[in-house]
């Protein structure tokens, strides 16, 4: 699966990811083998390089022991209302 | 993009969107106009039928005037710890 485009959105949305793993002392090697992801996948939405699904999002939350609301909220009024 | 398989994580999320929209007497059709999705996209979506992205969670989530929060949180603890 290749890496996507950054966009303000999914930037900060990996910004939040960084800032709870962090917090909870992981590396991105901890936090990938704790939700089954692979490190690079960890790395690339960090940065806001993946349009990360779902499934991804529960796993994260689950792992960092967040609520997804704690990854998402306000991240809505951050998105184009339509798709470009 | 094809349609997914249904989990008890997807179909609960889709059962929100529903909700929701229904809240806010929308159609799907009108639904999926404000957001610039497919009518036919919501309607799987809401079915369970579909790995939701995050631009989309939060396209879904602007135009039903809620949080993310309200759409995902709890549903963490539904889905498996590691991908199967």
């Amino acid at each position: 699966m290749a890496v996507q485009a950054r966009t303000p959105w999914r930037e900060a949305f990996g910004a939040r990811i960084r800032s709870a793993r962090l917090a909870r002392g992981l590396t991105q090697e901890g936090l990938a083998e704790t939700c089954g992801l692979h490190p690079t996948y960890i790395g690339d939405a960090e940065r806001g390089e993946r349009n990360v699904s779902l499934d991804n999002i529960l796993r994260l939350a689950y792992a960092l022991k967040v609520r997804p609301g704690e990854l998402l909220d306000g991240l809505e009024r951050r998105i184009p209302k339509k798709v470009p």
